[in-house]
């Protein structure tokens, strides 16, 4: 096991310390993000630090870098209130890359990436068309994070649009059969293959597989 | 698709919902927190929303639910300003689900799961001896979150743990070659397989493989 101290991890260049610290904290939910601007241009972006917060009320966050790093989606967000949330399957990972690339605020990623938009009746926030998990948000709050300027938006889940087949009895939802991935760093995409599901863990007995 | 509002969601059965919402988010980082308490009592749980925050200074977020439903994690980061991030591998994801049983204030963690107990020189909080990427935390702030009275708990890390053969030359981590699983819902935990990393994004060129 080597040991890097917190003066090694300043000392080293700039994209080896990206890339380390990102992967750092593991497997996470890489995530396109629909929304609209004031002026009608619709955006999406890869967003791949998401958290669930709670299951009632339904609430999950994600973090928006410093807005002069990226600055739509947030904007968007503050000014309509809605956003959706899609998941990336395998076959279109590369299209849900690009959209990490900078375009001006006039550009669509929906047009330059090759994924197809679609709306919804009633609903101002653009949805992928090609993805068979996604949902509708509603802001709920921006903590600003003072430490590093980046920020903590909040949201409550309204809409859930899912294949239905990826479903189980008890509620559970197999993403990976959907095509679902998982992402690692700010480049690695993953598939995925269950291990196990556990029962739920007490005090006095051992884990049990459920499945 | 099956469309769902938020009417059904909140007229689910409270498992059925837990499972729904938690799988939404899609796959998390699941990873076991070390804490000590004042009195001297380690303590180790199970946390799977994290997000990392940025990279320089290098910053991880994770949600601690109500005090009344976790209180022992929070509480110790709280007194002691410390706790450590270990990784969960395939070998012992039964041992780190059993962590999330509710054990009383006295009771340690690490002897109810079979989990080895790890301390290093000058660090007050432990780490689990069978992870082979572990790091230590500074607390720098809890933000609570009105809405449903969890925390979001910011850290920095400040020592790293990491077995050197999976550092790639560009500082990724290879951490699914480590045994670093990633996990579902409450309960469902996978295995990953690369499919691709890609070039940095740029709005005039087209997606392109790294590996």
């Amino acid at each position: 096991m080597q040991h890097f101290s917190n003066d090694n991890i300043k000392s080293w260049d700039r994209f080896y310390r990206t890339n380390f610290i990102n992967c750092l904290s593991g497997f996470k939910s890489a995530t396109l993000i629909g929304t609209i601007s004031c002026e009608g241009n619709p955006n999406l972006a890869i967003f791949s630090n998401l958290v669930h917060i709670g299951a009632d009320p339904a609430l999950i966050g994600f973090i928006n870098r410093p807005k002069e790093a990226a600055p739509h989606t947030i904007s968007n967000i503050e000014a309509t209130g809605v956003y959706t949330m899609n998941h990336i399957h395998a076959s279109f990972i590369d299209k849900a890359h690009q959209t990490s690339a900078k375009y001006s605020a006039g550009e669509s990623e929906f047009q330059k990436s090759g994924l197809g938009i679609e709306w919804k009746e009633n609903i101002k926030a653009p949805f992928v068309a090609e993805s068979n998990i996604k949902y509708l948000m509603e802001l709920v709050e921006i903590i600003p994070i003072q430490y590093n300027r980046s920020f903590f938006v909040i949201g409550k889940v309204t809409d859930v649009y899912v294949d239905e087949t990826i479903i189980a009895p008890d509620g559970f939802l197999y993403i990976d059969n959907a095509g679902s991935i998982t992402s690692l760093g700010i480049d690695g995409y993953y598939e995925t293959n269950l291990i196990a599901r556990f029962r739920y863990a007490k005090s006095d007995t051992i884990t049990e597989k459920i499945k």
